[in-house]
């Protein structure tokens, strides 16, 4: 596996040593020198073909550049990391940014009115639409990762001193939004099964009026949270807010791109995903989609005037400094997102094989789960200092046993250490590779003498 | 040259359809089927090499996905786009980017403190201190785009109604991140060169405090102009700014990474640059430097705290929400730099190419150059309407006829259409190449019968 592993990224690499000559080639065609690379180069992805079907073959590059290594993980292994499994790249997305990485390489065909959005070959205004619909909401613009999204929001609608109403469970890119703003953040307490209801945020938008005098600037609640993989009641939350007519964004960092996300009948005013997170794509990336109502004032365009040119930009956004993702990070969002969209149809799908593989941990005595359970998302936070723990108390290798023994199975993505909290997420994994973890866990349970039940 | 372009990426392709089998393969090994996969695999990217060294062989696969055509300009032509040349990838970044091009590729090894300029695998924080050394400033981060390096430093430096300095020829990006701070851009008038000068600056300066009765907050001046090309004198407008205690940030998005540039030694207090327009990465990227007077400020860290969980998030800094770059974007700016580095100290030579290829264009009689002359700098604005443009006045394409013709002979990225003033840029290519492009304009010239001087 690893050999083979090995030697596709060696003739991937000996396949851009090609395509580099082609780039150092004039327009009419190879000169001899080049044809000779070339046929060199063709040589050479041949014999690294051989190993690869043979399963042959020591690594000939370990290196890309300098000390910097190539990444296999996702080839070699499986990856529970939490945050990230939705962001690995799609099939169509790596192809997309081969083709697409350039720098400035959306830009071929800019036209008037010169706006990224606004550009149709590719099909950058297209996709905009689509995006649109799927969100079901009423404009979005491609942002560099979920953070710009809050930020772009925040920075229009919070004015210094004002409060905003956050989860417990925020992400701390909300609390940065909230703060290079100015604002003050406002939490809402959880419930005993980590979850913000409807009524807290009542009630907290009770407390900060009544301590503030203010009517919160926004409310932004995590739809699933970083912390539990909690499933939130938002559209209760967004019911809420309107009720105070305070603006509600929804962060669907965790959601937006993995499961089925209507902006429009959760009733938010703005809903903002990760690219890298959730949308299979390259950081950094994301998007911000609002309503019609907010996007003249979020999305308001310039009306700064040179004083002594008179020069005007009325066409660029000012929270968005005009175009976004100029390149692959785009290129990448687009390539992946029918598969995306698609995929968010089998969330069912992902929620089973989440569960599966909890309830093998769980079988294994002292496991606990501190998620809601059964488990409605693929990430997951798990206390297991009841079991695995218990061999890491006395183990000379401490809780990096545990690491160990997954690593020499080929999985990672495991806070390395930890034995007692800990997270993973399973999205993406196939029901074969689940199972295979699943199994993992329970050998190296066996493997310690812990105790299965079931 | 067009069937071998062609056939490179189709192997490209299939190469990537082999590693889509190994990720969903278990990490014990291919079972049969995924083996047959594979096998097959290798059998196609075989044949595909046969066509490519052959030169042979009808496209098999045009779109990636969707409507998505292959962008192939880099490998099938010589590219002039004014804002793309020094953006496209090295060799290095390519493979980079086929390594790391997933979501969260830096985080592997993300451990405390948890930031990404802290992770030492990749070697992110060796990059950012190289990167640092580079510019000859003090600190520097890894930035979503030049703009984003603009925006953190007139968010923190510029209040509401504060004027701001910046350039006659000032890239929009600068007035958005003035008019996003509530700024006011305030902008120096140009020589009759087309140049900023110190003596303008400081009449500006004065001009402003006048008329405002206040010191401006900031002045940001580009080091090469978007629309000339122009090299401006930017250690004799630091050291104005200094003499009326205004921190000078020093645009560099057509200058860091393609010419040396060493801030200390201009004196800037902020060097800002663009990874997709200079740097050869991937976009969105770019990098802010300053010096440590100003590091406290502009990178300094959250003061939020929860009100109900007492959250803090310290070491996240504010106006850089956290982590940046956290994928192959920044691996692409990391793999480049080599390179990046070592093509600066060859800066006069791509200036002697630069000025080859004007002066033929200035050997047809009527051609003018607009950016001043002799060329100090890759990017030129000339005016062929004595020239092209006399053809296209008669020609039934219009103006469309020069762009044919160019595009004829592989050369792709003027604006389309324009034969009266328009943009090149000559960066990175080889002497060969700018031989065939000068020799293009002759040709051209001599086909519609343009006089050609000496």
């Amino acid at each position: 596996m690893k050999e083979q592993v090995q030697k596709t990224f060696e003739a991937l690499f000996a396949l851009e040593d090609i395509r580099e000559v082609l780039r150092e080639a004039l327009p009419i065609g190879p000169d001899p020198g080049e044809e000779q690379a070339i046929r060199e180069g063709v040589a050479r992805v041949r014999a690294i073909l051989d190993d690869l079907e043979a399963g042959t073959g020591s690594p000939e590059v370990t290196k890309i550049v300098g000390s910097l290594d190539i990444r296999n993980r996702e080839e070699a292994c499986i990856n529970i990391q939490p945050i990230q499994a939705a962001g690995r790249l799609t099939l169509e997305a790596r192809k997309a940014l081969i083709a697409y990485g350039d720098g400035y390489s959306t830009c071929d065909a800019c036209r008037k009115p010169f706006r990224l959005d606004k550009i149709t070959k590719p099909p950058i205004a297209a996709f905009h639409e689509d995006l649109a619909r799927f969100l079901n909401m009423d404009t979005v613009r491609a942002v560099p990762g979920a953070r710009r999204g809050f930020q772009a929001v925040t920075s229009t609608l919070v004015k210094p001193g004002d409060p905003v109403i956050v989860s417990s469970l925020a992400h701390y890119t909300e609390f940065l939004a909230v703060e290079g703003a100015g604002g003050v953040v406002k939490e809402v307490p959880v419930s005993r099964q980590n979850l913000i209801t409807p009524d807290a945020v009542a009630e907290k938008i009770e407390d900060v009026r009544r301590e503030t005098g203010k009517n919160p600037a926004l409310a932004m609640i995590d739809h699933v949270d970083y912390q539990f993989g909690n499933v939130h009641d938002v559209a209760g939350i967004a019911k809420i807010a309107r009720q105070y007519d305070i603006p509600f964004l929804l962060n669907g960092a965790y959601t937006v791109g993995v499961m089925p996300v209507d902006g429009k009948a959760i009733g938010a005013d703005f809903v903002v995903g990760s690219g890298h997170k959730s949308m299979a794509s390259v950081a950094p990336s994301g998007v911000l989609a609002m309503t019609d109502e907010w996007a003249s004032k979020v999305l308001r365009t310039t009306a700064m005037v040179g004083d002594m040119t008179s020069r005007k930009f009325g066409i660029k956004e000012v929270e968005m400094l005009g175009c976004t993702l100029m390149g692959g990070t785009l290129l990448s969002m687009m390539a992946s997102f029918p598969t995306v969209k698609e995929r968010t149809l089998r969330w069912d799908e992902e929620v089973k094989k989440s569960n599966y593989c909890i309830d093998t941990l769980l079988s294994i005595s002292g496991s606990r789960v501190l998620s809601e359970y059964p488990r409605k998302h693929t990430l997951t936070k798990v206390d297991t200092t009841g079991s695995f723990d218990t061999v890491a108390r006395t183990h000379k290798r401490r809780g990096f046993y545990f690491s160990d023994e997954l690593s020499q199975r080929g999985i990672v993505g495991e806070f390395a250490g930890a034995t007692r909290t800990w997270k993973l997420n399973t999205y993406g994994l196939s029901r074969k590779q689940i199972r295979y973890l699943a199994d993992a866990f329970t050998e190296i349970a066996e493997k310690y003498d812990l105790p299965i039940t079931k």
